[in-house]
């Protein structure tokens, strides 16, 4: 098992970070960035709390074009926030309806709007704006005079590049999951339902060192199953039985999401097929990851041994895709992405196919790439359908 | 300990639940109320994915003012939709940053818009919209001979009274969380941090049959802490520390939501006078949670107690709020909230105060309103500051 990582950042990790968006902000003409969830909050100052639970409260975190990143928060959160290397924070009393906030965000948006007149708020594929609509209508009219531009493909961009210290923390979690799959047959029981199984997981992976499971599903079936999102469900697991756990397990807020499949007592020649065919494709999705090729020739890598190998059909909709601070991120590895595969980018790669009606085999791991070409970050799954 | 109790809702359960949201729509003059949350799409539908840890795609479900819900998602939620009591399932292939879906809901919209012409969109306090504000756009644009009303205070008012099904969930987990803190004080060790004292709870808790813990912090300090949304942290527990944990855990979608405060070794006498504050301002929020009273009622009668027990201030800005498929719901018990108490509903108690400069207590407990008064659904904390 590799050391744990240390928790945290460094304050130049955040410097880089805002160091980048600020020379996108500057060529997008951009004044200041408006950030309200908990990933973007998280990623510019390093606030890390599991408070966002809780729906009541927004939060606000401004990216100026020149400065440190100022924050506009309950002040619940001062305490914690003033743990940050954020030195502006503002703060008002909530829960507040008749004022949550837009007030004090109102001046201090309007104290950034220099060069451009011009504030950024993701919109785009992916984002949510993480605030009620009538007080970002509130805030709109208060800002009539200013522009606002889409900023969401800067700050995608920026957070697809992984530090070093990020890819150490992503690949830890990789490897503490790789060995919770390792040791999971020793603890999978026919006879019983996929949720105590998962949940005697769950117990495994605390052991382990995991901080959490924010994502871990289960599906099984006779023969297959038809869905990889539900789940763990209370059906009784027998012979017979495919099963699938899917996880996205966290350690210090970075994610790995990748899954292992098992067959109990026997497996039909049509599903061990299956995970030769998804297996295989992963090996060629990992082959295509390459600097100067894109997301789309990963897909086709992967989608060409798949159609060769009888797929029916994907209802995944794509075949992988950016792993980090959220269990998925951009870019996606479909037919028309086509985004530039770069150094320091961690991918999952996911292929998954119909092989019988309503029966489907997802196979998924998790790679870094590097300028020497792809790097496992979990260790590979069993080149054969596991037989338990 | 209680049973288990059966997993998921008879089919009347949604039914009583869409009658109560269409008789609201009409008198409000709604035909249709868009869906986009996680919790929403769950509490009409059924749907129950820890899918929605992705960002990627959109899921839409409309409640139309005389039929079923009506589900517009992507293909990969199909099958565990059909497992729901919906029968209207349309979806499309995603991701599709083209057209996430926005064609196929504008059509839909548009068909139920007979009666009223309006659609309803959660807009309010506490609420969030769960697509790109740029598919918003398109949608508002599609969409612009129809009238757009804020659906918040009717969505609110349906999930603010729960129905015997989902008060025995909620009373279960908060039995078996309770349960989990009466056992806690021989898992804490002095000497290690407060996430390894964490993570043993979180085994535990998993043992005693709880599903998931999205919300589990800690806070320590000598003599006090000085925050209760950040952590676990690394710190290292000391004779001397107040250490408190909250914690949010789930048992079939239903949230507890309560804390426990332990000192190490020994207290100093304002924290222990400031632990009996807190507990009996919440007995005297506990009467004051008649039907007929109001939160304001709640809060007055819990804050009193402080303002004469010499708290220096709160940070929380508000002494409890509503609990249910979230860690903290509509109401919130203020000054100013007046929200009328009625049977069936759940709320948390919350007293919390500074008693020295940056040091705060906080305590919290889960009960049911009652027409023969409230009930506790946590076990009552100890009466005197546990002293470990």
């Amino acid at each position: 098992m590799l050391q744990v990582p240390r928790r945290g950042f460094l304050e130049s990790e955040y410097e880089n970070r805002l160091a980048k968006i600020q020379k996108l902000m500057f060529d997008e003409g951009i004044d200041a960035i408006l950030l309200t969830t908990q990933v973007d909050i998280e990623y510019y100052t390093g606030f890390k709390s599991q408070f966002f639970q809780s729906p009541t409260r927004p939060w606000f975190v401004l990216i100026p074009l020149n400065n440190k990143p100022k924050a506009i928060i309950p002040v619940i959160g001062e305490s914690g926030m003033r743990g940050t290397w954020i030195d502006d924070i503002q703060t008002w009393v909530s829960p507040n309806p008749e004022d949550e906030g837009i007030s004090l965000l109102t001046i201090s948006i309007n104290s950034l709007m220099k060069k451009f007149k011009c504030l950024g708020i993701p919109q785009g594929h992916e984002s949510t704006l993480r605030m009620p609509l009538s007080d970002y209508n509130k805030l709109l009219f208060n800002l009539k005079s200013i522009e606002i531009k889409d900023a969401t493909n800067i700050l995608r961009y920026v957070r697809y590049v992984k530090s070093p210290a990020e890819i150490e923390k992503i690949h830890y979690i990789c490897q503490v999951a790789s060995q919770g799959f390792e040791d999971l047959p020793s603890l999978l029981k026919v006879g019983e339902s996929e949720r105590a199984n998962c949940q005697r997981f769950k117990n495994h992976l605390l052991t382990l060192g995991v901080d959490d499971f924010p994502y871990l599903i289960s599906g099984s079936g006779q023969g297959g199953y038809g869905s990889i999102i539900m789940g763990p469900s209370e059906r009784i697991l027998g012979n017979g039985d495919i099963f699938i756990i899917d996880t996205g397990c966290v350690f210090d807020s970075y994610f790995c999401d990748f899954d292992r499949n098992y067959a109990f007592g026997f497996a039909s020649d049509e599903a061990k097929k299956a995970y030769e065919v998804v297996f295989k494709a992963t090996d060629a999705g990992f082959e295509a990851c390459q600097v100067g090729n894109t997301t789309t020739d990963v897909f086709n890598a992967m989608n060409n041994v798949m159609q060769r190998g009888g797929a029916l059909g994907n209802s995944v909709g794509r075949l992988g895709h950016g792993l980090g601070l959220q269990l998925t991120e951009w870019p996606s590895n479909t037919i028309s992405d086509n985004t530039p595969l770069e150094e320091g980018v961690v991918l999952t790669l996911e292929p998954g196919m119909e092989y019988l009606g309503g029966k489907e085999m997802v196979h998924e791991e998790n790679i870094l790439i590097t300028k020497d070409g792809p790097i496992w970050l979990s260790n590979r799954a069993s080149q054969e359908l596991p037989i338990l």
